[in-house]
Formats: structure tokens, sequence, C-alpha cells
């Protein structure tokens, strides 16, 4: 009898991964490609994507051993079944593939639980409650022009208009001040602040979301003891913190996002405000996913070799 | 001998408007046009619409008695000085226009002093410290994104902010929200608030200028006594009245912009703030530069004459 495996997928705004398991956690097989969030980037290049990564992963594998198939979307997710179930076809996968949302998968990624919560912090910011293993309530994940309280976008934002008012007020420039003006201008030589800040206004409209960048700087200065990048580091914190606080009732509180998974500042003050708390950090979405798919077929499926990889 | 006049142009974001005026401010002719502003709108349709405004001007006036024009324009002015030269010349008008900056022109357009404050919010808001009719100093006009604080933008933002925020937390939504929410998305029904947040938050981030015009539904509930508005017009009051604070030395302080010209809550509570300092309201923008025009021709010439039109 030939061991049955399962696919996950994580198509996320930046990068689509996608892993193939034994149920025993077993990696047998892994593929990244581009973007593959069918809101931000559309239905043709998202499903591509993830045939591409899916294409990446099946290498060397028995498609026709798959027996369980699980993709984690952001945003519209129905409308990639379609696409999704010829692609699986093409591949001689025999079932098409089921789509969740990304928010219990990226819970799954941190947590084997069924109920706790997902804390959020990428380019943008959201909370969400998890009861079932399924999305029960959000809170934030308002965007970037309205919301995303203590994001990327949010912190470098706040960065940003921490150093042009600084500038603007004729104040002396700190650390933080100083990587954000050379961030924006390089060493040239301004005529004046206000010539500076008027430079770094534009280039700033003209890409807005280039101040997501701008959270690594804000970051570097709050660990230098820059108090300016210190104080927007706790807001974000602060913010995060309480956007988890909405929705959150019992279990483990997951972290996940670029902001919060990586070592630095905010994760740092975020994890100080949740002492008490069972907080857990998200690892590999794709096996996530691939373990959700497998605890369909065996509700013993190992949490920890499918997520570690 | 033939009658000296003058020529004093406003090229604006919104409108660009030509006044002709006689030397003891008698209105000889008047001319709008589109957008003027060659840093927003292009150096080709700034000159076109300036343009198209001094014909209008100068309908039925003899171009060969003007003795000195002068043009306002925002941002990049230096840029448009050989088209409106050649416009100019074309007209028939023996000398080219002297251009300068918006900030001098709002400025006389509300008082006759050589020296004071300017303090706009229309889109944007900045203030500005006047010097022999000269601009001295600026403090904010750093953009929507990053600054502009008490701005018409900055107060639609605040108030679509605090609508999807208060549905995202599932409070009781009152005058405010329900104005936004009618404001996005009309009368239709949706499944839930948080189907009703990500639609105004989509809407709202594809076409992030138009959080402008939600600026009028903050102070319309702030007049119906909506706290939630009426706090974010007290927030912005706060804001411009630091703004100028940061510049004015003496003389009196002008208000420009459409959210401090009209009558309502948020010029009402600016004018609260400064209560005790002599402040005025802008009024014609091109009379107050074919003002500046005059002066240099007649010292005397009658500021209420040329800026009530």
């Amino acid at each position: 009898m030939t061991k049955p495996f399962v696919v996950g997928v994580d198509a996320g705004a930046t990068s689509t991964r996608v892993a193939v398991h034994a149920l025993d956690g077993t990696r047998l097989g892994y593929g990244t490609a581009g973007p593959g969030n069918p809101s931000a980037h559309g239905l043709a290049k998202a499903s591509a994507a993830i045939g591409d990564a899916l294409d990446l992963a099946l290498t060397g594998v028995d498609a026709a051993q798959v027996r369980g198939s699980l993709a984690g979307v952001a945003g519209q997710a129905d409308a990639l079944h379609e696409s999704l179930s010829a692609i699986w076809s093409r591949h001689g996968i025999p079932q098409a593939p089921t789509l969740i949302g990304d928010v219990p998968i990226a819970f799954a990624a941190g947590s084997s639980a069924p109920d706790g919560s997902l804390l959020l912090s990428g380019t943008g910011a959201v909370a969400a409650r998890i009861a079932g293993r399924e999305l029960d309530a959000l809170a934030d994940g308002l965007g970037w022009l309205l919301g995303d309280h203590g994001s990327g976008f949010w912190i470098g934002r706040a960065g940003a208009k921490a150093a042009v008012h600084c500038l603007d007020r004729g104040q002396p420039a700190g650390l933080l001040v100083e990587l954000v003006v050379t961030h924006f201008l390089g060493e040239q030589e301004w005529p004046s602040d206000r010539a500076k800040v008027d430079r770094i206004v534009r280039l700033a409209q003209a890409d807005h979301m280039r101040l997501a960048a701008v959270s690594r700087l804000v970051c570097q200065a709050a660990e230098a003891g820059d108090a300016m990048a210190a104080s927007i580091v706790e807001e974000a914190a602060d913010h995060l913190v309480a956007t988890v606080g909405r929705v959150h009732h019992s279990g483990p509180i997951v972290l996940a996002g670029s902001v919060l998974t990586s070592e630095g500042p905010v994760r740092r003050s975020v994890l100080d405000r949740l002492a008490g708390t069972e907080v857990s950090t998200a690892r590999d979405g794709a096996g996530a996913a691939a373990w959700l798919a497998a605890l369909r077929l065996d509700p013993d499926a190992p949490h920890e070799a499918f997520t570690s990889g």
C-alpha cells in the first residue's frame, strides 16, 4: 500500500510556499514562488505563483499519492477554486485542494491548539480569534491608510513623520532623523532643512509603501537608544497588544509577520506586555497548511514535524 | 495720459484667477480657469490655465495700459517665467509678470500689513511668517501622508478612521459613523460590519484624496453634537493654532483655505483659540496679487478696493 501524502499551500502577499509531507510529518518537497494573494495581485498571477511553487514542491514526488491538500489564501480565496482545481488535476493530484483563509494557517504555524489568537504584524497588522481552528473574530487589519496600528508600515510612517517634523521644527536631529534622511536622500547636500523635508515628503508620497522599509530604521535607532524611535516602538507594541486584547479569549497567542517573528524591540516589547499568557511564534505556513490537511486523515499528525521545516 | 493698469494672478491647485485693476482699485476685468499649480499639474497645464484666465480678464481692456503684473504660484514658480513672459507678450502687455510664491499673496488677500502670519487649511495645511510682504518661515505643509495637521484631508481621514474603528470594535454608531458609511456605501445592505469596513477601507485606499471630502461630514456631525466629530474638530483646531504659533511673531494672522474661510466649527474653534490676536480672513487672491503689483507703482494703492471684489 502506498503512503498517503498531503500538500499545504501558504499563498501570501510577498511569496507563495507549497510543502508536501507524509502523514508522519516527513517533508518530501517544498517550493516557493512570487506573491500569491489574489486580492492584491489578481487571480491569474496568484494562480500562476501557486502553480509554480506546487511544481517545485512535487519534484520527485508521486502526485498520485497525495490524499489531501489545503491552501491558505488571503482575501477572496473562493475565486481561486476553479483555477487551482485545474492546476491540481494537471499535476495528477486526485482531489482538488480545500481553500481556507490565511489566518487559521498562520495560527497553526505557531500552535497545534484548536483555540487561541493570532497577532500578526508585517506590512499590515491584524489580530484574530481562532475557535476550532477557524477564524472567529478579527480586530484591526484596516489597511495602511486608516488602520494597521503597530504594523511595519505604521512604524515606518511614524518614523518618517517624526523625522520630518523634527526638521520642520528645527529641533536637534537624533539617530532616527539621520537614518531617515540618509534613507531617502543619501549623502547629498541640501540648501536647507526645509528643502530636505520637502524632498522626503515628495518621495514618500510618490510611493507611500516604501515607508514600510523605514520600520527597520526605527528598530535600529531604538536599539541604539534613540528616544524618539523607542517611543514609536512602545506605541506600536501598545497598539498590537490592545488589538489582540480585543479578540483574545483563551488558549495561546501566536505571533506572526516579520515585525513580530524577527528578534527586535517590537517583538521584545510585545512579549513583555504578554508575560503570563502562553505565546508562541509562527513558523512555516506551508507546513502548517499541510499539517491541517493531514489532521483530516490522521488526528495524531505531529504538529512539530510539519511546521519546523 | 492713459491710466495705468495692473494684473494679478493667483494660480492655485484648484483654480486659477486673474484680476485686472486700475491703481485706484477699480476692477476692470476678472477671469478664472482650471488648476494652475505647475508642481501638481505640470508646466504646460499651469501655463495654459493662466493664459486662459488672463484672456478672459483682459476682455475689453487695453493691454498696453498694463504697467505691472504679479503672479502668485505654488511650488516651482521660477519654471513658469519663460512661458508666462511669452503669454504676456502675446497679449500685448509691455512687461513680463513678476513671479512670487502663493503664500505672500494669500496673506495679502487678508491684510495690508507688511508683517504677520498666514494660517491656511484647505486640502493641506501650512502656516507662514510674512516679513516685509515676503515669506520668512514655514511650519507644517508636510503633505497628506506625513503632515498637514488640521487640513481638510487630515480631518476627513480622522473621520473615516474613527468610523471604521468604531465599526471594527462593534461600538454603537453615532451620526459621524452613519454619515461616513453612507458617503462611501450609499444605502446598500451589507452582510456584516466587517464587510462594510473592508469595503470602505478598500475605497479609501484606492483614492485616498477622496478622504478630504469627508471633512465636510465631520463638520456636519460636530455641528449636530456628535462627540466623536467634535473631538476631531477640536484636535484639528489645536494642531492649526500650534502650527501658526511656531512661526507667528507679530502683526495680524490671516486665515486662508476653505476649512478656515468657511463658516463652521473648525473656523470657530480656531478663532476662539486666537482671541486677543488680530485675525482676518483671506479674500480674493488675484485682487491681492494686483494690489501687490499696484503698490510698486503707488504706495497708497487701496487694499480694500483691490481685495473685496
